[in-house]
């Protein structure tokens, strides 16, 4: 029951991380500039709360330590990254209409 | 350990919130203005933090949905009472300086 509980807490911290994931990819990358403010504000509130939601785990004794540090090391980067990704592309698909 | 570690979730979630009184009571009423906006988007991101650990809390199986509803909802009650008392406060004593 215990371990189950463990998995179940790291299994949902991984779905909060791709529901963040997918919030860029979609409508954020779809419907907004990544260059405005608001979306920056987001993403980092987002993030600010994801990386609570992971330190509340590992405080609580459900992922360790090293598990913590990788789930919010890898998500930033990938989020970065995505982030970077849109930008260029949004930026090139306004080059174009000009 | 099942027991324990549901105990010890709601203990961490308890502290997080008395450390969101005690920033109000201590160094904010201290040394910031209550009207200042940017100690009311503080309170709120930490309020907004706090709620968002509750309700990974709830998913997790830590606590019930009771729960997480009564700390969250006393929680907010109380940081509302505490700034306005605080604001008031304040006011008062910037009367007397005139």
């Amino acid at each position: 029951m215990d371990n189950l509980k463990q998995k179940n807490g790291l299994e949902i911290l991984k779905a909060d991380g791709e529901k963040i994931r997918q919030d860029l990819t979609g409508q954020f990358g779809d419907l907004c500039l990544m260059q405005c403010p608001i979306v920056e504000e987001i993403i980092d509130t987002q993030m600010l709360v994801y990386s609570k939601e992971v330190d509340f785990a590992k405080r609580c004794g459900l992922i360790s330590e090293q598990v913590a540090t990788d789930l919010v090391n890898e998500l930033s980067v990938e989020i970065e990254d995505l982030y970077q990704a849109i930008t260029q592309n949004q930026a090139s698909q306004l080059d174009k209409k000009d």
